[in-house]
C-alpha cells in the first residue's frame, strides 16, 4: 500500500536501499504549535507542543472555494505530487494529483499534511519529548483517527481556510475523511472516501497485529527505545511490511505479476534463498520499507486503524454520524480489495442513503487489490474527474456550463 | 490450520504453555530405514538412515484390502485419533477418524505417518546428522513434497501393505494424495484431497515467505543452528504462526467469532496491550504452537510446500499426471477457504475430467476457512461417509447391500 512506484519496478532485488542518516531533510512547510494550544487527544491526554509538516499544490482562490485536503495512508506522507525527499521518487499520487490530473492543480488548492503519529516531520513517537528531552519513543501517546483529524484542522484554522472544497483519502485516508465530516461536516463540501471502512474489522486487527508483533520481537526494538540505543528493528519492521504487503494486492494480481516465476535461475535450488519472485519482491518491499519509515510509528497508525469504528461513537449508528450533513459523497471501492471490500463502503453508502446524503458510489473493476487506489486505474481517475468537475460547478469554482 | 482445538476454547489468554524439556517422547510406533536403504530426494541428494515414526488405527483385514493413509498437514502430526503426547489433548482429526467415523476405525485400518521433515518422531531438520553426530539444521537436505509421499510408500512396504483402500489428507495432506496418485496410482484404490491444490500459489509463498523470514530475523535462530546455541527461535515462530493462522481462518469466522470485542476490558487502554480478543488470540496461537513445533521445520515444510507444481513434472498439463488412473476421487473443497480457493480444486476436477477418471467433487459450503477441514462440518463428514462407503462396498470390504 501506498508504494505508488511498486509496479514500476522491473527488478526486485535489494538494490536500491537507502540509509536515512538525518530525518531532519526538508519536509516541505512546518507550522509550530506551541505549549499553549495543546492538542486534545481522545486518550484523555495532551500534546504540547507539537508540529505539522505539510506540502500545498496551487493558489488559494480569492474566496478560498477551491481548498482540497488530501489524507495519506498508513506508510504515506504528505509528498503527494512532489519528489520524496528520501526516495527521490516521485510523489504517491501524481497520477491523482496535478496540472491536467482530476484533482487539477490549476483549479485547486490542494493540501497535506503529514498525520500525527507520524515520521515524516510531524510530532510523532520518534520526535523529541519537551518533558525528558530524548525521544518519545512508547511514551508517545497512543492517539485515534479523530485525533489525526483535529490536528487537521487546526492546520487549516492557521492557514486561515474556513472550509473545504473537498477532503479525499484512500485506505486510512479515506477513514481520516470519514472522520472529518462526521466530526466537522460543516467545513467540508464534498468527500471523496476510496477504499475505506467506517469500522475496522476483526482480519485487518489481526493482520495488524502481526505487524506489531514482529516489530516488538525484534531485540533491536529494545522496549521501543532504539533511537536511544543507536539500533532500529529493520528486521522486525521488513517482516511486518512483507505481511501487511500481501494484503495490498490480490491473489490474481500476485498471479498475474509472478506466477511461480523464479529469480535469476532456470530451476530451484533446493535451499532457502528466495528461489522465486515474489518473494524477492516481498524482501524487497520490507527491506525498502524501513528505510523510509519509523517503527514505532507503524506501531501507533496501525493503532490508530485498529480503533477507528465510528458507528461506535454514534449508538452503533454510522447513519447517526451523518445527520443533517450537507456534504456530498462519492464513496470509491474496487473489486478485488480484500482488507477494505466493497462491502464496507456499501456500509457507508447506506449510512449515507439512511439520513437522505448526496451520495454516489463507484466500484471500480480491477484486479489490484487495496492498492489499485494508488496505481493507473482509468476507470478510477473518471469517476474522480466527474465528481470533482461536476461539483466544483455546483461551488461555482467552475463555470456551470 | 491443524489445530482441531482452536474453536474450543472460550479463553484467549496463554495459559497453557507447555515446555517441551524432551522431544524423546512416545510418538508411536517407529521403523528405521538403515544405511543401505537411502531414500532418493528430488533435491539430488540422498536420506540415510533415517526414521518414519507413525500411529495406527484398527486392523489390517486378512486380504489387506481396507489400508486407509492419513496425510497430515503443515503443522500436524501422526496423532491422527490418540491423545496428543506433548500437549495432552485429542488427536487432530478425531471427528473424522474412529470408531463410528467417516472413516470407521472398526472397518478399515488407518495408519498415519508423521512426514520427512517433521519433528515428531521423523527424522527432520531437529534430528541428529550421522555424518556430523550434531543436529541437521540446516545441512537437512531440502525436501519436496514428492519426497515426502516416497517416505510414505517406503513405509506401506515396510508394513508389508501392498496397496491403499484410501489416502486422504486436507491442505499439505491433500498435495501428498496427489503426489501419491501421479507417482504410485495403481497403489491407490481411491483418493480424497481435500482444501487442497495441485500447484502452491503466488500468494501462498509470499506468505510462506514472511513466516521464514520472521524465523530467520530471530537472532535465537543463529543460522539455523539454535539446539546447538540452547537457544529457539520463538518469536520468530509465534510471528509466523500468528500470520499464518489468519490465512487458516476466513474474515466472516473471525467477525463472528470476535468482532471488535475487547479482551477483559471495558474500554479501550490507549496501549500496545492485547485490547482485541482477536489479538490476544492471535498471540495464545503463535506462542502455544512453539511449544510443540520445531522452526527449521516450519522452514523446511513451507519449502515443500512452495515446491509443489505437479503439472510442472508433467509438461504442464495436470490431466497427464492422471493418465490411465483407475482411482477414484472425491475432491473436496469450502466456499470460504481462501488459501486453497475452491477454483483450485476445480482444477484438479477438470484435469481428472479430462482423462475420464472416476471422480466426484463436492464444495461444502462452510464460512470456516481452510481450517474447516479440521472442524465440525456435517456435510463434509457426510460427504466422506458416503464417498467411503460405497467405495468399499465396490471394494467388496463392505457387503454390496
Amino acid at each position: 500500500m501506498d508504494d505508488p512506484e511498486f509496479w514500476d519496478q522491473d527488478q526486485t532485488k535489494v538494490t536500491d536501499r537507502i540509509e536515512i542518516k538525518d530525518r531532519n531533510i526538508d519536509q516541505g512547510s512546518i507550522v509550530e504549535f506551541g505549549p499553549d494550544e495543546p492538542l486534545e487527544l481522545d486518550g484523555g491526554t495532551v500534546l504540547a507542543p507539537y508540529t505539522l509538516a505539510y506540502q500545498t499544490y496551487g493558489a488559494l482562490n480569492a474566496d478560498k472555494s477551491n481548498a482540497v485536503l488530501v489524507c495519506h495512508a498508513l506508510t504515506g506522507d504528505q509528498h503527494v505530487a512532489n519528489e520524496h525527499p528520501i526516495t527521490g521518487k516521485p510523489g504517491w499520487w501524481t497520477t491523482m494529483v496535478g496540472p491536467g490530473r482530476p484533482i487539477d492543480t490549476n483549479i485547486f488548492y490542494v493540501i497535506c499534511a503529514n498525520i500525527i503519529g507520524g515520521c515524516m516531520g510531524s510530532t510523532g513517537p520518534s520526535s523529541i519529548n519537551p518533558a525528558t528531552g530524548k525521544v518519545y519513543g512508547l511514551d508517545f501517546p497512543v492517539i485515534t483517527i479523530k485525533d489525526m483529524v483535529r490536528a487537521q484542522i487546526r492546520l487549516l484554522d492557521k492557514l486561515e481556510i474556513p472550509d473545504l472544497f473537498c477532503a479525499i483519502g484512500g485506505s486510512m485516508g479515506g477513514m481520516q475523511v470519514l472522520q472529518l465530516v462526521a466530526s466537522y461536516g460543516d467545513r467540508v463540501y464534498s468527500a471523496i472516501p476510496v477504499a475505506a471502512t467506517a469500522r475496522h474489522s476483526s482480519q485487518n486487527i489481526a493482520f495488524h497485529e502481526v505487524g506489531r508483533q514482529a516489530v516488538m520481537a525484534d531485540p533491536d526494538w529494545h522496549g521501543g527505545r532504539y533511537m536511544d540505543n543507536g539500533s532500529n528493528p529493520r528486521k522486525g519492521l521488513a517482516v511486518a511490511r512483507m505481511a501487511a504487503h500481501i494484503t495490498y494486492l490480490s491473489d490474481d494480481a500476485l498471479h498475474r505479476k509472478f506466477g511461480r516465476a523464479l529469480q535469476d535461475r532456470d530451476k530451484l535450488t533446493f535451499g532457502f534463498d528466495a528461489d522465486f519472485q515474489v518473494e524477492s519482491y516481498l524482501r524487497h518491499q520490507g527491506y525498502r520499507f524501513v528505510d523510509r519509515f519509523d517503527a514505532n510509528s507503524y506501531l501507533y497508525i496501525t493503532r490508530a486503524m485498529d480503533y477507528f469504528d465510528l458507528p461506535a461513537d454514534y449508538e452503533g449508528s454510522l447513519a447517526h454520524a451523518f445527520r443533517e450533513l450537507k456534504t456530498r459523497f462519492c464513496v470509491v471501492s474496487f473489486t478485488s480489495d480484500w482488507l477494505y471490500p466493497t462491502r464496507e463502503s456499501r456500509e457507508i453508502v447506506q449510512a449515507l442513503n439512511a439520513v437522505a446524503a448526496n451520495v454516489s458510489f463507484v466500484e471500480i473493476e480491477s484486479d489490484n487489490g487495496h492498492d489499485a487506489f494508488l496505481l493507473d486505474e482509468p476507470e478510477f481517475f473518471k469517476t474522480i474527474s466527474g465528481f470533482i468537475n461536476s461539483t466544483a460547478k455546483s461551488r461555482g469554482i467552475l463555470p456551470a456550463k
